[in-house]
């Protein structure tokens, strides 16, 4: 793809890493070539605004790199809402993205808010009740600023566990707790190998998938983006577009009041939360974000702890594709 | 209060009720009664904007009753939506406003998506690990247009159960199930009787925790009103203004695209959620807000049905307020 582009992509995935958000980093990457290699990819997309108003923007993602059309998506929100105090920028024919708190976090720079939504890229959850999979684990993402303490950053999935998860205990030959998956009688599993015989169970049961599904809507339906039984499984298919839908909103606390006396009432109840009394056992409480934003400046500091065998698939995948090693040192 | 806004406070409780959210109906009235005469709603507000732009409004509700600041909200987002093709609305200065979904649902006889955040008017949830009771079980609700299906409604609290189903419980000598609450060592708690020696739990664990935080910010930080320790607990606090904060997103689908087809793609994706393949013992597979509507449509035809015990307290309460108490028929 052009080198500005890869620049871009590749900026995005090391700051995934850097965030401990190491299931969307780089180990992505023979994903994303496998993809790249079988068409399932526009390396030269013509991503553009296909509907707009002023507190609004659909984009057309041209089947890019999904990073590329939600660092786009991101900008535009960002410069709408200066704007329009609010906006909300929708994506369709995008693709896998990383992180949502990724996103999310790109207005924090503008002292904005950033939510973001996202429909995932395999269905793992069934509707409540039944054994058909059309939801997927569908993220929500919000990152508020902070004045002195580090922004409040929320990442999850609708589900207890991510797929991920799963695929990680797998692969560490662990059991999963209860609570992560169930089978299609509705009993515990906890043998990651046997991950494909049940499937992930929502948070809160039947609320976790009634908020799965909004997610959906509004990141994949709104936008004309696939959603349900369209949900190209990326796992399994590496050559059809995904027709991914994301959704990112900026939201400006200049438009409601003063920005400074914003960010200082989120630093005071952080740090109201951060010194409640604790139940027994508990060394300190965390505010969500703050384990990600110490990994991101340990990391930053010290570079990006890579395993051994991520570091060996990617030297493979460097041989295979004929370009030079990652420097380890 | 003025007798055009008695109509739109008890046409709006009754909806309540027609939807089967009863815990947020006409229940409600001897607790709005009783902070009328202590002097905690202002009975002759001036519900004003206080800040604008394109997409965004933020409401000082000056006190009055939620319901009325909230309707507001509902048409003054759905007002600036048509222009700008999504619009948030926040409210500093309100108070408790009946079920979330019942705003939520405005937008839909727009054609428009409607999204709800609030929170709550007693804090049950401490951060996740501590003991503080500094969050409330700030509830989210979205609506969705479909064509010939119901919309799809969903409306939840960011905690397992809500607090008002704990006193139900309480109110029936029922027991609750594991899950609901834990006490402060962090064991489970099921005797609602014992509820003020322990919490509610967020849905998810943590994600619950982060949800309702997010919540918090959104509808109580982002616009002026109480959040965290400055919640004011209306259940023992019947003189204070609340300062409660609230939020409401109009979201026009004909700003993203053609409005039937969007309606359309939400009836194809509630039909093969329903013929999901269920579970064993599962009889039908649930749409958010199947239940309410099918509710509602019954009871606008039957009538509302109010339980005994509740009809006596409210005629207790008309003898005492010296007016013709309801009619039951």
């Amino acid at each position: 793809m052009p080198a500005q582009d890869a620049r871009t992509v590749a900026g995005l995935m090391a700051e995934a890493d850097l965030q401990g958000s190491d299931g969307h980093g780089v180990i992505r990457l023979p994903q994303y070539v496998k993809r790249i290699r079988a068409g399932g990819i526009n390396l030269h997309p013509d991503i553009r605004v296909v509907n707009e108003r002023a507190g609004m923007a659909l984009l057309d993602g041209d089947n890019a790199m999904g990073h590329l059309v939600m660092k786009r998506a991101a900008e535009l929100a960002v410069e709408k809402a200066r704007v329009a105090g609010v906006a909300w920028v929708g994506a369709q024919w995008s693709n896998h993205a990383g992180p949502a708190s990724l996103y999310a976090r790109m207005a924090l720079a503008h002292d904005m808010i950033g939510l973001y939504f996202a429909v995932g890229n395999a269905n793992h959850l069934p509707p409540w009740g039944g054994l058909d999979m059309l939801l997927s684990t569908n993220p929500i993402a919000a990152a508020f600023p902070a004045h002195e303490e580090p922004p409040v950053v929320l990442d999850m999935a609708t589900t207890v566990a991510a797929y991920g998860k799963v695929k990680a205990k797998a692969a560490r030959g662990e059991m999963m707790p209860e609570g992560w998956m169930i089978d299609r009688e509705g009993r515990p599993l906890t043998d990651p190998r046997r991950a494909n015989e049940g499937f992930l169970l929502p948070i809160g049961g039947y609320k976790g998938y009634g908020l799965a599904l909004v997610v959906g809507l509004l990141a994949g339906t709104l936008n004309g983006a696939a959603m349900g039984k369209d949900v190209i499984d990326f796992n399994h298919d590496a050559a059809s577009a995904t027709n991914t839908g994301q959704a990112i909103v900026a939201i400006d606390p200049a438009a409601f009041g003063d920005v400074v006396q914003f960010k200082a009432a989120v630093d005071a109840l952080i740090r109201d939360l951060r010194a409640s009394e604790r139940m027994p056992g508990v060394d300190r409480i965390r505010i969500p974000g703050e384990q990600s934003h110490a990994r991101s400046v340990e990391q930053r500091k010290e570079g990006i702890a890579i395993a051994a065998s991520l570091m060996q698939t990617l030297d493979r995948l460097a041989e295979e594709l004929e370009i030079p090693p990652l420097r380890t040192n």
